[in-house]
């Protein structure tokens, strides 16, 4: 059996997300795994980097897959590219070393979160970007965003509950750019809970806008409580950025 | 009444182009039209610099029309940009000198052909580029473009008959740039004739791609006969990118 590093990228707008759902369709997982499956005539799983919300994009989400085939690289990656949909990518692939598992061995991810920060129209890019019109603080987000910054318990920036597994996780960096009226904020981290990406861009904002202070972060952290944090901002301005090993 | 210069910018993918085809839907300028008339209360028509076909976008298309309101600019833009559809944009709308007419006063047009030259996807972009992931001779297609610049009679690039009325118009510049695997080819010239700058564009391509020579261009201009030029280029890779008076 042959192991390979499969790299897509995606516009997940009309997709209920990465993960699988039973045999519910419409997941970008299903889509891969069913055609993979039918290119090398053997049952094909995928496991992903890890899951995007339905609705988030990727510009280079990893996956990893066993099978045993003689196609080149080259060949299965012609074949990928003809017959996916035009709404999903297939950006690379290679062999990878026996133990490479693409959720396992994942070290960093970079999500990106572009808001278009004006009311002129962007017809162009506007499935790709929150319209938020209103004026924001950027150095107050800055300041809210050093503190989230760190290792911490992410309950708080967290839609669902954790029992007993670990919601803590270290997020790395937080990077908020303008640039004409594009706002990006980029966020690093070594692990993103279900939600939390949107849920700090979502607060993040509110910070912006005036409705939060940047000091009450951690306050929210220690608080562990979902409530306390801010809204989850929209799915369709966040885009898996970068996943590395 | 007062005279107003409106400059829209849209997503043409799912319209049947600007123009207004009686009481059939689906055209841009019917949709700006209906909607003004009901902000205005009065029926309101709009003069468009010109047509863009099916499927065309428009990064700035300008148009004229007149009304007797009392609203200022500022609260006119605000109430379109409130109602439009998030595919038609509201750009700018300013008070117009009396004579001031889209059509017969547009001075020059520059539209821009972009082309995805790659066989990797570029979901993101897809709805605004031709994908053509074949090889193509730049330095030939530049040379063609160069026979086509001036003052020449363009009915062999025109999908309709043009009888009576005059097929003369003068390119004046085609810029053919290469950005990383994108090939952008803008086209400038004082008007343009039904479907010519994607008839340009297909007869460039088939230069690149080797089936035509460059010098072939001079006798398909003096031919005067649709069948000798190139194939029509998809609506989906151009966009009127600027209208000047």
């Amino acid at each position: 059996m042959r192991n390979f590093k499969l790299t897509v990228c995606y516009d997940g707008g009309k997709y209920r997300g990465w993960q699988k759902q039973g045999n519910t369709p419409g997941t970008i997982q299903e889509k891969l795994e069913t055609l993979l499956s039918r290119i090398l005539g053997q049952e094909t799983e995928l496991a992903g980097s890890g899951r995007t919300d339905a609705g988030v994009h990727a510009r280079r989400q990893v996956c990893s897959f066993r099978a045993d085939t003689a196609l080149s690289c080259g060949e299965l990656l012609s074949l990928l590219r003809r017959y996916l949909p035009a709404d999903i990518g297939a950006v690379s692939l290679e062999d990878a070393p026996p133990r490479f598992h693409a959720r396992l061995n994942c070290a960093e991810k970079t999500y990106l979160y572009r808001i278009w920060n004006s009311d002129a129209p962007n017809v162009f890019e506007r499935r790709y970007m929150l319209a938020y019109p209103g004026a924001l603080d950027i150095a107050a987000m800055r300041a809210a965003a050093a503190l989230l910054c760190g290792e911490h318990d992410f309950s708080a920036f967290c839609s669902n509950r954790h029992l007993n597994k670990s919601a803590v996780r270290e997020l790395r960096r937080i990077d908020i750019e303008k640039a004409g009226d594009e706002l990006r904020i980029a966020l690093t981290g070594d692990g993103f809970l279900y939600n939390m990406a949107r849920i700090i861009v979502g607060t993040l904002l509110e910070v912006g806008s005036g409705a939060r202070a940047p000091e009450e972060m951690s306050g929210i952290l220690l608080s562990r409580a979902r409530e306390s944090a801010g809204a989850t901002a929209p799915a369709l301005g966040l885009t898996l950025w970068e996943v590395r090993y």
